[in-house]
C-alpha cells in the first residue's frame, strides 16, 4: 500500500477498556509540543451524517440491528470521514489521529459476528479508497480485564456494542491479532495492561520516528 | 437465481415521475381482491433504522454526502428492510411489493454517479443476501417527461436526491435499460408514457401469471 498524501494517519485500535481513547489523548498531548499540525477523530462519527450513524449503531433500542447493516452502517460513517475530514487533511500534510478505523470492522464484524472477511476487505477498501493508516497501534487486553474496566467506566450501563458476551470479545481479540500478524508492517500491538505512562512512552518513541522519517 | 422462499417478490423501479408508487399501490387494490396475503414497503424505509437513514439521504442539508457513503447507507437499510420484514415475509409465503431495491443502487449509483459497477454487485449481494426479486416492473419515461411530473408534484421543492441536473438521470435510465437486457428473465420495461389504468392492467396480467404459476 502506497501512501500518496504527505499526512501521515495513526490508528488505534483493540477493545473497549484497553485505553485507545487515553492513548490517543496523551499522545495528541505530546503532539501539541511539537509545531506539526494534527487533528484528532473518532469512528463510527467526526461528521455530520457519521454522527447519526453512531447513534443508530450504539442506541440499545437498535437491538434488532442485523450484522449486514451495522457493518454496511460503519463503512458508510467511514466513507464520510475519509472524504470530508481525513483525505483533505492528509492532503494539507497533517497528522490524523483516529480512534478507530477500518481494522474494528475486520475484528467485530468479522472475526466477532463471523461476516466474510473476503466482503468486508471489498468494503473496507470502498469506504476508504486509497486512504490506508501508516502506523496503527493495537492495545491488546485480555477480554477479562477490558470488561471490568468498561463496567467499572459505565457504571453497568452498557451501549449496544458494550452488551456482547464475552466469547464475542475473545474472538474479536483474536481477530485482531491475526491482523496484526498479517500486516506487521503498520500494526504494532501494545500489551495494554501496563502503566498508561510507559505505554504513551512507547507510542511517541513510535511515532516520533515516523514525524522524522515519514 | 433461484427462489428457496415460497413468497413473492416484486419490485418497482425507475426514475421518479416514473408512476411507480402509483403502479405500486394500484397492484396492492387488485391483490386485495384476492386471498393472497400480500405486503407493501418501500426503500429505502420500511424499518425503524430504515427511515432514519432516510431521512439522512434525503435531507437537502447533507449535500456534502460522498458518493461513497451514501451508496452504503442504502445499503444499510436494505440489508435491514430484507432482514426484519423481506426474508420472514417470503418465508410466510406473502407476496412482497417493493418501491425500489438493488436495481436503485445499480442504476442511481453505479450509472448516475459513476461508482464501480463491481463493487455495487458485490454490495447488492451483501446486503440482500439470498433474497432476488421474482419479477420488476422497470417503468420507463424520457428524463424530461418525468422532471416535469416531479417538479409539478413537488411544488419545485425537491429533496436532495431530486434535485441533480437532467443528464443524471439521463444515465440512470440507460442504467436501467442496461439492467433490463441483463436480467431479462424478471425485468419486464413498462412504457410508462401511456395511460395508468393501462399500465396497472398489463402489471397485473403478469402478476397474475405468476400467482397461479410460481
Amino acid at each position: 500500500m502506497t501512501h500518496p498524501h504527505r499526512g501521515i494517519l495513526i490508528t488505534f485500535e483493540g477493545c473497549d477498556g484497553g485505553g485507545k481513547t487515553t492513548q490517543l489523548r496523551l499522545l495528541a498531548e505530546r503532539l501539541k509540543q511539537t509545531k506539526r499540525a494534527f487533528l484528532a477523530l473518532r469512528e463510527p462519527g467526526g461528521t455530520d451524517i457519521g454522527e447519526t450513524v453512531r447513534s443508530i449503531l450504539l442506541q440499545k433500542k437498535h437491538a434488532s440491528l442485523c450484522a449486514e447493516a451495522e457493518l454496511l452502517l460503519f463503512e458508510a460513517a467511514r466513507a464520510q470521514l475519509v472524504h470530508e475530514i481525513i483525505r483533505p487533511a492528509l492532503n494539507e500534510g497533517k497528522v490524523v489521529l483516529c480512534d478507530r478505523f477500518m481494522d474494528s470492522t475486520t475484528a467485530y464484524q468479522g472475526s466477532g459476528r463471523h461476516l466474510s472477511l473476503k466482503a468486508i476487505d471489498v468494503l473496507n477498501a470502498f469506504a476508504t479508497g486509497d486512504v490506508c493508516p501508516n502506523m496503527t497501534f493495537l492495545l491488546d487486553v485480555p477480554p477479562k480485564v477490558s470488561r471490568q474496566r468498561v463496567l467499572q467506566r459505565t457504571f453497568n450501563d452498557l451501549d449496544r456494542m458494550e452488551g456482547e458476551e464475552l466469547n464475542f470479545y475473545e474472538r474479536v481479540r483474536e481477530g485482531y491479532l491475526r491482523l496484526a500478524e498479517a500486516h506487521s508492517e503498520r500494526i504494532i500491538v501494545v500489551d495494554a495492561c501496563r502503566d498508561k505512562e510507559v505505554i504513551a512512552d512507547f507510542i511517541w518513541e513510535k511515532v516520533h520516528g515516523i514525524l522524522i522519517n515519514g
